[in-house]
């Protein structure tokens, strides 16, 4: 399904299940989707951070492309992260993302090279003439460096080099000016990837969320967003404040592990013990949350309402 | 060649010269790796930050390394760098880069990923269990956010994990920490990538150098060793310091671009200038540099005697 | 007037007007706290960041304090900022301050020192020790280098060594947590430090803000403050977007000054055009804002309505 | 002492002993600056970041000067550290310390305002018209936050502002640049504050130490010196590493305590082991290094000979 002129709602970025051997888990990943689809999500964000896109080949992100595209089957737009360094990369991975039939490309600024904004600039506009699908501009500073600046993004959002935005800076007042800034700027789509605070972007006008904690409970950011659409503040508050309880999954392998490996673990996990996926196996060198870590994040599943 | 058992000495990261429409110029390539071998360099370093990996496709890196092994034809070993996000990839690049006959591997911490120092070992331990050749840990926080720690460090040196390694930190109390801890470790070879300090850190007791400023003047490199092997400090030093002014061409295009587009761009240009390669065109999105630039770059290499 | 039990509301932390030689300009410091008064303020905060505090001498703090403890006249509470590096010169900070009649001090992780969580928690205990009045804990890392940790503030609510928080970390998805683990702790009084975002702190359950651009437009942040207390969520938003727009008087010096100084200096150029203070002066080596950026803050003011 | 016309050596942060209720420790510290003094320094630096000065009242700076003024007796140079967040209270040390007798000064960037290089600048300026003695600029960006920028430094120099520099960032490649650049200004004294890469930074041309673990070993760091001095280049690299393996000591109370706690509190211990000063209570909330962590310096000051 095409991104729709007014996009937003709620959009996963979804995990990619994994087997005791590092493959792609097929039946897993198709289950993931139907949980995602069945909660009624309104797009699906697959290949992003939460997708442990990092640690998968690029084989691997195509069957995952190829998986979601046959699984979804139109029910909703999908969107394709292209994390990669630079410009020649990403422009590959959007030529084969294109071609299995994705929706609309998530892309990052470029990493290692720790670029200008300039530069910043140049790289979306060189994936924008390579496309006429929608490109969303990936705000992630604490994986690859480098802020978009407000100014940066604005400027690209009027030239129509992206489609919208995904802010996962945890720099709400920053995103606020942005959405403010593009507010004249007609099918504009802003999203926040914070879990923690969607009831207050949506309020600042926010368009919608891309939750890495969506994956465990997608039918909870969907009713916190309805509503908030609805107007209905003291629910959706509520709904959300039931959700940052449930967050607390994320720290349970700190320390031991990374953050990342933490936090994604634990999406892992929790969708374990709720029986959608086999394992919670992590791309190398990740590892899998213990057995320990496992018994915390099922008392807060339980906690939470979602065991 | 394969790499010596008491390895050492100038092991510059090549440059990787593009055409106009951003293919890799093998000529150019071809001239440059000869311009090293004829300076008496000890070994050449192809895929580094220098290389500019982070900006090519990876079917460019596998001509890269065609190019290099087939050019070099065993006078001096070549050592690939597998830059890559996580063990998935880095394990993809390694076979390759195997097949086409390298010598040895150049490998970073995982990134965007942010692992623990227990992931980092994790992942050259997965790395050395996947070859025999030699594998050197790449320590470069500025452009993968982690530092591999000196604990760390030490920890994979004496389990045989790693052969040797590279410091590009700049942060050369923390190395001498390394190299103290690492003396009795047989073979055990470190490398400095700090252009400015090389004399200082032979002095502390490193075996050699991976300059990026080395494409431009590989000779002074050279010399600057050979001296400091001799025991001729003050040679060594005056030769350093010539070379230290001739680094002020790094920050000639900075603030128009980013840094590393400044610092890999004035390598280019000073090659260009020098009649070695072709072009200085820059991987997108980096840009070369300009008129006023390259300018201001032919008068350091007049008054450092290179033009 | 004493810290009442529940606390929130507007607290602005006032400006330090300065006379051309760097002298406590006490006519205009007068009439800046009756503008603030006359707004509806909660309480005044002296010798915050905004108050310059880093730049104007002991004596200064104190003649400070004593022009607000008497010109307040117990209308509203006056907390003292007692920043300073270590436990030794803050006591020395609270012991003058509380002899002067303020009614609660406000205090930084130490800096300089660089300390662990369990060192900010022995600090804040010792200040808890020598005083009666509340101490509300400061988190503004950008400034002090370190963060309170969410579990070393929910400690030290539950302990009683503080009163209240003011956060200024930029980070409201920490907040949130933050409030959401105190929201048990009678009596705790958590502010935002965040201009732009107080609708939405609010409605994550703030109980007041604490904005450094309150002291240009005090009515303003008064008036979304009621407001959210009423539930009108769209009024609130109103007036917090011209409030962003507002905001905007914060760039235009940076670049050429530090950033400090062109916020803090854009707020005092604001109440000179306003009317309320004599000169925007700042204290060394921060430089006023020139006529240019003036001009600049002169439309911003016209454009939000205060001129 | 005047600093001398050509000033260098070493140069140690003295340490501030403390009695068991945080007075300053007079015999001992006495007692410390007669070892200094004995060992062959060549000048004290007082109230530096060892000095604990971000511990410690005015009047305990004061009293602190007054100690070492009168127990060095005019035998050597004593700098003051003057370390404040800005002009106003930087000049109200200088005053004091002036009127105590003290040779020169050292000053840091002005910190917590954040301050642009034109305000380091400006900054110096004010120092530098308030005195006729020299001024010492000191780079610690770990504790100030910013960095006085090459360029910065250079400037300065040439202008006359500074007499000399401290470079404890750790980056000997821009330390080296600025060696460099101010080789042609006369009388112009830059020091390292690094302890492992003595020997290296004298190598490229620095005219001392300002070695925070001097205050252990003043004996092995003028051994060092003078072994460099002499070109007996193997015998300061055996001095050097035998100063490597003390520095463990800095490493055995960090993760308990903060970094500094850590380093400094091992420098106190180390001290108090070897009888030179009472105690190793720290400035609050600084704690004193434990048993358990004492035995472990014991047996580094064993194996360096020092015990």
């Amino acid at each position: 399904m095409p991104v729709p002129e007014k996009f937003g709602g709620v959009v996963p970025p979804v995990c990619t299940p994994l087997t005791d051997t590092y493959e792609i888990d097929v039946p897993s990943l198709e289950t993931l989707i139907r949980f995602q689809l069945d909660a009624g999500v309104h797009g699906l964000f697959m290949l992003g951070s939460t997708s442990e896109t990092a640690a998968i080949t690029d084989d691997q992100r195509k069957q995952v492309l190829e998986v979601a595209v046959r699984t979804v089957g139109g029910q909703v737009p999908v969107l394709a992260g292209v994390i990669d360094f630079s410009t020649a990369q990403v422009l590959d991975h959007m030529r084969i993302a294109e071609e299995l039939g994705v929706d609309g490309f998530v892309a990052t600024a470029p990493f290692y090279i720790r670029p200008s904004q300039e530069e910043i600039v140049a790289h979306f506009r060189a994936l924008h003439e390579a496309t006429s699908l929608p490109i969303f501009a990936y705000e992630i500073p604490p994986n690859v460096q480098t802020s978009i600046a407000r100014s940066t993004m604005v400027a690209m959002a009027r030239e129509g080099l992206i489609a919208g935005m995904k802010d996962s800076s945890g720099n709400e007042g920053n995103f606020r000016n942005v959405l403010l800034d593009t507010r004249d700027v007609e099918g504009f789509a802003a999203f926040t990837g914070a879990e923690l605070t969607v009831d207050a972007v949506l309020l600042m006008g926010a368009d919608g969320v891309v939750p890495g904690l969506g994956n465990v409970d997608p039918a909870g950011y969907v009713r916190l967003y309805d509503a908030m659409r609805a107007g209905q503040i003291d629910a959706a508050r509520e709904e959300q404040e039931r959700l940052c309880r449930l967050f607390g999954i994320i720290w349970q392998g700190a320390g031991r592990t990374g953050f990342t490996a933490s936090a994604l673990g634990a999406f892992k996990t929790a969708l374990m013990l709720r029986g959608v996926i086999s394992t919670n196996v992590m791309g190398r060198p990740m590892t899998r949350l213990n057995d320990e870590e496992t018994g915390r994040i099922r008392e807060i599943l339980a906690a939470t309402g979602l065991l």
